[in-house]
């Protein structure tokens, strides 16, 4: 962990080598996945299969790739009812927030007469990547489906890799609460080629989202175009204001809450109290002492946590804006100015009683967000997403002549004559 | 170009040709473009003026990269009158239209008392790409930089190259009239390059729009993570559904205007009459032999054009959504309906008034639309492209505690005990 304190030489030095940091891996992948997807473009269901048996360790026939209703029903039924219950609640609660995103549509005759026009329609066919094994998350399954189906995607697709045939039946369980069609126990690559390019199997998509190995990322990069694809999400990242009003030991909770995903997240605390800070700072090692992931938690906190003692509590928008993070906790009495202040986030989350934790499975907002200063210019995941524009233009004659002649000075300008003469002639120039 | 009736056999298999046809080039540019961008992220404005000296044979100083605003007010001087009113009137008519795309902030508290929000923020700065040379158009400018402008971009950073020091002075008028804060005159991956991560001379952005050839579309792919980019742009297209009422002359030449941008460019007449698509035909002949674009139009046309004779228009809403056009003309009786149904298209001209020409330049909705069947998936750009949201969550003790056993109970089944510790100690179970 880097402790900053403003109050120090250095500190703008210091600041700025933890927004510069990278943390994401750059392994090589592109060759293997190139051949992957030829493989699946080439071969369809047989190189779906082949690669399955290679990656999955599992022998499957093109038949076999598709849960059957019976698998879904039995997998269901072998999760808790507490687990179902909070899947429901989750699932409702991402629905209504979901919901209050549909877009009108805006048509609209102007003051020359042209009538215009903008509309949003669904995609027709989304894929939606799983991880398998132990980033196996149900609660991904709703934050990624359920979007899409209130956008209204008439054809909603999951792959999920089962390696040795294992499988959470709770993530079956969250893809049936959130309505999705048809699933197919795949991955890797080999997934991301079939949803795109398709295969006797598997109906092709027009979106992929998700998250997924460095594999699964690269192949997404390579068949953006034929499909749309969501952003590649990077490691994960929590930045606290908080003032020491808080309990230290729910800080600590909450930094180590993102720190226990993955030896590259980060987890940033920024407080006015150095005193608070080395609270925390004691919180936190206590707390690491006892937890499961202990060992993921500390080499996250040790590598890339930070705790930043500012002068005053009013600036901390500067330092929030520059670090851009996926999620940030405001907690204290200057939470609701900072909030109005602060220009660059994915998800904040307010007051003391708003630990990160539940904006990942029951707030309602997604859970979906740009990591990695990526909030600079993205957004978490939406139901506009799922949704893509079409503009509408139409003019009667009235309205042609008045707009014909600007559009054929710039066509000349320009040097397209063609594109003079479609209005000209219109114009009986050169009819 | 292709005629293809629904009558004769085989043209369910000509059709899917049309569909799967690509016309992309594929050049290898990738290691050319990451050494251009490794110089520049390593020396800055120091390989930004090898690489220009190089590429558009122009020797600079860092000190001359940017247009002065005397350059730039004689540039304007240099324009006819006609050109900057038609400029002014198409500028207008974009703001317009993009204006009523602002979307509202949503604010609300949910029945359990949990405090919830999304909210719009404009990206801090923006970089816009210009092609110098013959493809320099200042409609391109007005389409990228007012949507911009309109979300509320506080530095809009144009770059535009000048070969051998030439620059088209109605694109700079363009800017002008845009709103462009700094314009640069260079180009290639350098200036992609120089946006991304900054030099001395120009500091950097968080996003990067504008078509470019090759080499810039393949540097706006290798920077993509550290800006934000919009879509890379293919071939153009146009769809024409047109009933026998409309002058095959117009028709003709609303194909032509299309097929005269690139000889990869794509034109498509479908109509549900022989004889009238014959006339087309033949109009497309003779107008393309007095062309000044004519060799361009013709290979085109030749290679990609297609002629679709369908047994009902009724039924070319299933064909046009298969094409997914960029741009999408329907003319007679039938336009109101067909535009009803239909699904996937970037953009839609009403009636034989509206050639697609009006909205290239002063329709108002935007000209940069999705191209080669991503009008499935993708978007014209608009306002929403220069915003980014953030989501609100907040919970006072009563709907934190409605909502945390639920949270904690997904937390331990995802294995993330850390995640429920953060929910329980707030709970007082592990305080």
């Amino acid at each position: 962990m880097m402790l900053l304190d403003q109050k120090q030489a250095g500190f703008a030095d210091a600041f700025r080598a933890l927004v510069e940091g990278r943390r994401e891996e750059t392994a090589d992948v592109r060759a293997v996945v190139a051949e992957i997807i030829a493989a699946v473009r080439a071969e369809g269901d047989a190189a779906v299969l082949r690669f399955t048996e290679r990656f999955d360790r599992l022998k499957l026939a093109a038949g076999g790739l598709r849960f059957s209703a019976q698998e879904l029903a039995a997998a269901r039924a072998a999760c808790s009812p507490a687990a179902l219950d909070a899947l429901g609640l989750a699932a409702e609660r991402i629905r209504a927030f979901h919901e209050r995103q549909l877009p009108q549509d805006d048509a609209y005759v102007d003051a020359r007469g042209v009538t215009l026009g903008l509309r949003w329609r669904p995609i027709d066919a989304v894929g939606l990547y799983v991880p398998g094994g132990t980033a196996a998350y149900p609660s991904s399954v709703l934050m990624n489906a359920i979007p899409a189906r209130v956008a209204g995607v008439q054809r909603l697709v999951m792959v999920v890799p089962t390696p040795d045939g294992a499988v959470n039946p709770l993530v079956l369980a969250a893809a049936g609460i959130a309505g999705v069609d048809e699933i197919y126990r795949i991955g890797g690559a080999q997934a991301v080629a079939a949803l795109a390019y398709g295969t006797a199997a598997i109906a092709p998509v027009d979106k992929i989202v998700g998250p997924g190995n460095a594999y699964v990322a690269e192949a997404k990069r390579q068949v953006f175009g034929r499909v749309g694809i969501d952003m590649i999400a990077g490691p994960s990242e929590v930045v606290v204001v908080a003032e020491p009003v808080a309990d230290p030991a729910w800080i600590a909770a909450d930094l180590l809450s993102q720190a226990e995903h993955d030896e590259k997240a980060q987890a940033i605390l920024i407080t006015d109290d150095r005193i608070f800070a080395e609270r925390v700072a004691a919180a936190v090692e206590a707390q690491l002492a006892a937890l499961e992931r202990g060992s993921i938690a500390r080499a996250s906190w040790q590598a890339h946590g930070a705790i930043i003692v500012v002068n005053r509590l009013d600036e901390a928008d500067r330092l929030v804006d520059a670090l851009a993070p996926e999620h940030l906790e405001l907690i204290g009495p200057r939470a609701e100015a900072l909030a109005a202040t602060i220009r660059h986030a994915g998800a904040i989350f307010m007051g003391a009683f708003t630990p990160e934790v539940i904006g990942d499975y029951v707030g309602g907002p997604n859970h979906v967000l740009p990591t990695s200063r990526t909030a600079r210019f993205a957004s978490g995941l939406a139901v506009y997403d799922f949704l893509k524009r079409t503009t509408l233009l139409g003019c009667d004659p009235a309205s042609f002549r008045a707009l014909a002649p600007a559009a054929a000075v710039l066509a000349r300008a320009e040097g397209l004559e063609a594109h003079a003469l479609a209005v000209e002639r219109r114009l009986g120039g050169e009819g």
